[in-house]
């Protein structure tokens, strides 16, 4: 990840200016405001902005006319409570606007996720600057045996080297040729939003990215979990530090009824019940398919 | 409207409170942040947060590293331009999040409009105040003659009168009764979640509403219309002008390009376009049912 | 629930007749197309229309040509599949229209799942029929004593009666004032958007509602569970039957993980992990909180 | 567009196979379904369920509005009503699904339209076809000078085939790693979610796409506008045949309330009453900025 350094001064003078607000407000986001995180060789997530807090959480659901807060249940428990009722609309009370740099194969992702607002680099207007996702060695995975939309071991030696060799060279190539296409040099030039079409899908691409919480978290749950795919996970794991810093209470909630939990269908419930009455339940015995049965082990490190 | 002291005191505090931030700030919001804007004659609105300012549009349009844009444009150009052309995306990089008591039947037009965040007093969990709304007398409308869900003169004298006191007896009554069945004086008590079912239309609620700009834009053009009723008018009304403190050239944009404009059909316009032509067009050669041509020259007062 | 004759005639009428389609139909849901299901006293159910059926789930999940899917997983062990890895677009790409009659202070509740279309009769364009709830003898509950959204005992004797007169006595005046307000009889009468508010939030209202299924299976996750308020759940009960009708394997894998799934956060899943390792676990030993165990031992019923 | 003997064997059979319902119909859109229309080299357009007709919408609006449906207003004429004054409820009680292939930097500026359902084929999971986009020659326009996101004449001779030979050569040359890489001959193999970021964003992609009336006709105004980039809008010009066979009423509203529609800004309303009353209004004269009288004497045709 290389900024500019117009960009790097841009970012360091949105840094420095402070102002007052009567706002509520995240002393460990504002820590980390604007800066860079960099993810993937090229990419980033900066957190450009944000509304409320922990105690904002608590006031709208409590329609409160103040910050002021005295019941019995103090605020961790009720956010705990909220979060493990799934009484969502608290949580949608707070939001966040986010910066991300991100391969387009992943925003293609991404973007599948609705309820957000996005402002997108736009390659119909301007020129897609010149960089591209290459994995890094250790993450050049081979395609699963086991699972069709799964990776499995690392590809290594020979495979691997040419695996790069031509990820780079058609990158390097068809970036090339883009740009030939837009030249104007004696020429008319391709108009930008058909040349854009011979680029890559590892090009990069950036966007403004906001959304409350609560949808935060349903992102974070799918896109941090072990079954997504590395290159957006690790944007998922960034923004998961930024939550934490933002929102620490909502996002230990977050931890333990959602990263962490597990959820039992009907019929895998009976059989936890039958194993903690004593009993040696087996797939056959458990009435579960062979698939389920499997999942459910994994899920529960049995 | 009335406060107690407690709900006073608590928005004193809060409007005192003052941090520092590193976030955009609106100096004309924040000047009216957490004040009661009195609505109706017990309801109100507040401005409890945001997210934005003008400047965050161009940034988001743009996808800025930092704030600055010394572009030939200038950005309450480039404002107006995207107002203009239906350009809804940056505005929806702005929040704000509302504190409104309402009648309950206003609350059902209100949330009609599905893309906000709400959290509602819940009757069901606790105990509604004993509040209802009286319209004034200046706006005791008759049934329209020709608007079937318009308003027609005003109500004068004994008639007047007597649908005031319906009104107020019905609302004490049903109130009183509500209090009544919620009574555990040597009884059970009715369970809040059905006595509720008591209470009349008019009684007052009261919710946390949050939504992005783009979206309250669409609200005020549809709400602050003089087709809409008068009692979520007057709210309206009341948060254009701290929409307007908050993101003045982005409001600019909506007086003119929304609320002050007319949308003509193909017909219409064919209708005009002979109009500046020179020609003398009437409905029946212009080709417009009745209806509409009514409308098209009342939106254009010709 | 009583229709007029009118009424009954455009049913009848309506579910007489038929037309070919070359569009993928439900034989259970053809079956109780249009039928009225009675829900409280005067409310009720009727599904309007639909698209799709448990194959359409399937064709889309796999972005088919046709029909025809000969792949080794057969058609509903994927539907399970997908219901169990929450790849919930699959299941949005069913649709249904409901026409639903319901109680004002209910309607107020189900119209915050937000994720639906939905049309209301019009209070300021028309007169609302004279109809409100009045809860069976066995549905008249007592607040819960330990939950303050909850219902406790069912009332009796004299309190009940008493409840129930003041339910109605007041339902009838001020639906009768309601009537007077709006009479032009040698008056100028009150404008409909006016006189409503002096009805009680028991007053029926109706609407038609539509939702995919992926939107409608949360609606039925949360409003046919138990904590649900008695008189919407019986709605939700409704439309499960309906919707079992409609999608039989669909409804199957969501009766197995969702509505019968318990959900363990990280601590409440160690504390069963010690548990089937034939541990004596109590609260005091889980780590849990009071509250979060009584839940966790009561979700398992253990 | 090419379809495998199978994939044309399964849409006929689609198309042969009728049955019975209850179901409101549309004859027009009947005649239509599974269908393939070509749009583009390789892309297509098929209807592959509705749900509704012009009548369903009047019966939604009817819900609303009261009981009696003889009205003297026919059902085109509230139709026209509905669409003239913004009321979208109605128009939302239809729906439609569609199966889509079309190339992926048109698929990314699709999905920003949100309020719609999407399954995607997976490149995740499966391997894509080799079908990329190439403009027909007529098509290959050069960048606007003066519209920095728009086209200006096309290009010829020398620069046309040689765009046309990177192009054509780039997609050949990448899809032919993409095949390399994934290869298993004696190798591991790349897992597939990270081969197909060596795809160019012309390779074609597909889904099913499913939206309601209201949102469609959003979709038709902003796409099948003159503005659009062209490969997006031969593809909202297949669907506006579509609509207008399965919806007739309202697409004609659509016609005249939307497509064939200008707005006017408030200064520009103005500025034309000005014209209509015999004035010679310039722009220096107008009040309007010189980029805005442009556009309101282009939208005008003055």
């Amino acid at each position: 990840m290389s900024l500019t350094p117009e960009q790097a001064a841009e970012i360091a003078a949105q840094r420095d200016a402070r102002a007052e607000t009567r706002r509520a407000i995240s002393p460990g986001l504002e820590a980390r405001l604007y800066d860079v995180i960099p993810v993937l060789d090229h990419g980033f997530v900066r957190a450009i902005d944000y509304m409320g807090d922990d105690e904002a959480i608590v006031q709208a659901a409590r329609v409160s006319y103040g910050r002021g807060t005295k019941a019995a249940r103090n605020d961790e428990g009720l956010i705990r409570y909220l979060m493990r009722h799934w009484h969502s609309t608290p949580f949608e009370m707070c939001e966040i606007k986010l910066h991300v740099k991100l391969p387009i194969f992943i925003a293609r992702q991404w973007i599948r996720h609705r309820t957000a607002n996005v402002n997108e680099y736009s390659a119909r207007y301007s020129i897609l600057d010149k960089e591209y996702y290459i994995p890094a060695a250790e993450h050049l995975a081979a395609q699963s045996d086991t699972n069709r939309q799964g990776r499995g071991d690392v590809l290594t030696g020979d495979e691997a080297q040419h695996v790069l060799d031509l990820l780079r060279g058609d990158a390097e190539r068809t970036y090339s040729h883009y740009e030939e296409m837009l030249s104007e040099d004696g020429k008319a030039g391709l108009s930008r939003e058909l040349a854009r079409m011979n680029l890559t899908l590892n090009t990069y691409t950036q966007w403004y990215w906001k959304t409350d919480l609560h949808n935060l978290f349903h992102f974070l749950r799918l896109r941090a979990d072990a079954h997504a795919q590395y290159e957006i996970r690790v944007y998922a794991d960034a923004i998961c530090d930024l939550t934490k810093a933002w929102v620490p209470m909502a996002y230990g909630a977050f931890e333990d009824y959602r990263l962490g939990a597990v959820t039992l269908s009907g019929p895998a419930l009976d059989a936890v019940r039958r194993m903690i009455a004593g009993e040696q339940v087996t797939q056959e015995t458990s009435g579960l398919s062979a698939g389920e049965w499997r999942e459910v082990m994994a899920q529960m490190a049995l």
